[in-house]
């Protein structure tokens, strides 16, 4: 069968996805009309096989991951989604089998998360897959909650659980190595580890409490050691954690009473997406009582200080626990 | 010397081209201002070394070219640029000393076409180099300019010239090959045909006449038979365009007199970054002088019938020019 040229693939595959103003991607842009009173938000984030997500993922979670780390952005800055644009860079042994595969994933996270396909450029690549996302939204005027913005004394939140996708993929990466600690795991446990590694939860939801509460916010990507160093770094703060109030999975708790040194890997091993949000103590039952409506707890992990020294992790004996690399590094 | 982290990278190179919303890219997100009376246009292009562009052009020039192909996308559309984001897929060699060179580059051109750096990504690719940009742009309410609504009657002009990007391509492939037209090239043709190639010239200054006179309108990317045709099918229009009416620069004429059989090159081989678009004949005259006094001429190449075939390229002899693939294919 012959591949499809550009403009059948786009027609079959991805014009779907398209939302009003894409005019079916039959054209050169999109249009988005403004909403008055808000600000448009945008981000890009870039994904490559091998490096970011592996070549052999089911193409439909590729496409999805691709999106949802967007959205996760886009969640941290309390705006809701309008769309977004895709540039699909396709290795030589692409298949249309492996392509409707990947806009069927795209398409269903579009429309559950409503924001539809607005523009893209698919194209050829001598290597791997690349993926690029755009993703634009909308905030109230005045209402985007920035990184900068740790005050001394804020409550430090994370949403959710913390450690799990690096657990997962050191699962996956560890399985294959046949070491010792993957044996212990049990198959619901592997599941679910390996689910938030391929698939993020962008959290949304949190958008009227982080408006109406934080002072800061931002997605955990690189790991919480390094991203809760970024956020404090910012305003000259610094915050002691202790490692046990960090809310952890029953499936990451397991582990690491199995292999105590995972808790490296749960503090520093990034692709979270969950939120770290700074809120001020007069604000904080209000902001937890609004998580909770919204269906998604938060946990303070620590209180903020001035300082100019990273954050420090300690365990239940009061020692520093001391990370070989504090954060994921992209080179 | 040790690798810059992404963040030093981004704090070292990128930082300096942005936006006044990209909170010096140290945010998760970028914001920008809405402007009352003004739709939004989003547009995003991706280009990969050796598919693209050479994977040892300058990279300063690659990078002007990887933001001009966008704004080429929004000239077409009849909108002002506003900002753009970036996301880069470094292969595993690159160095700072190339860096360096493709954020100058692209500062150049954010400066020159007023359109700064809002946000971007750079990751790791096991594979070559890729670029994806999405350009945002604004247009008046109502006043976009699509691809659809060529009329019947319609001229059809082109901006600048064409076929030249296609031709400096091959003559560095004909170079290589040591084809024999390519020996018949002066040295100042040659530089002139690769810098078409290297180099698009958006044609944002044609915005205000695209918006008072055209009916449709879109860039030539793909080559100008192939891009006409599907300009015309939209509206099911046709057009017969008189293969010597279509404008050549000095240096396509000259390599046309001894290869005639490069008029394929220049009429199917894209990369020309013109605009192409549609003026009902009531207005041509207007938007001819209004094009001039923007300091950019236009050409009609034909008129818009009619019909269902696609448009028909005609020698001097009045025989049918046929091409053997009359648009760039992307796979």
């Amino acid at each position: 069968m012959p591949r499809p040229s550009e403009d059948e693939l786009i027609a079959t595959y991805f014009a779907p996805l398209a939302g009003p103003g894409a005019f079916g991607l039959r054209d050169d842009a999109a249009i988005l009309a403004q909403r008055p009173g808000q600000d448009l938000v945008v981000t890009t984030d870039m994904l490559t096989a091998g490096v970011h997500f592996f070549a052999d993922d089911p193409p439909g979670a590729i496409a999805r991951k691709a999106l949802r780390v967007n959205l996760s952005d886009l969640a941290a800055k309390g705006a809701e989604p309008r769309g977004f644009l895709l540039g699909l860079a396709l290795p030589g042994d692409w298949t249309t089998h492996w392509l409707a595969g990947f806009a069927q994933g795209l398409g269903e996270d579009a429309a559950a998360y409503n924001c539809p396909l607005l523009g893209g450029d698919t194209v050829k690549t001598l290597g791997p897959l690349a993926i690029s996302i755009t993703a634009i939204g909308t905030v109230p005027e005045q209402k985007i909650v920035l990184r900068q913005g740790v005050a001394a004394d804020d409550l430090l939140y994370v949403t959710g659980t913390i450690g799990d996708a690096a657990l997962g993929l050191q699962l996956r990466a560890g399985a294959a190595q046949d070491r010792e600690w993957t044996k212990c795991v049990s198959q619901a446990d592997a599941a679910y580890l390996a689910g938030r590694y391929l698939l993020p939860q962008p959290r949304l939801c949190l958008r009227e409490a982080l408006h109406a509460h934080a002072h800061a916010a931002m997605d955990i990507s690189d790991g919480l050691a390094g991203d809760l160093a970024k956020i404090l770094d910012l305003t000259g703060m610094t915050a002691e954690v202790m490692a046990a109030d960090v809310p952890l999975s029953k499936a990451a708790r397991k582990l690491v009473r199995h292999a105590p040194s995972l808790l490296e890997t749960i503090f520093t091993g990034g692709d979270d997406y969950e939120l770290l949000c700074a809120v001020p103590p007069s604000q904080s039952a209000a902001f937890e009582a609004r998580a909770i409506a919204a269906g998604l707890p938060v946990h303070p992990i620590g209180t903020a200080k001035p300082g100019h020294m990273p954050p420090t992790f300690k365990d239940p004996d009061g020692q520093n626990l001391v990370f070989a690399q504090p954060s994921f590094r992209h080179f």
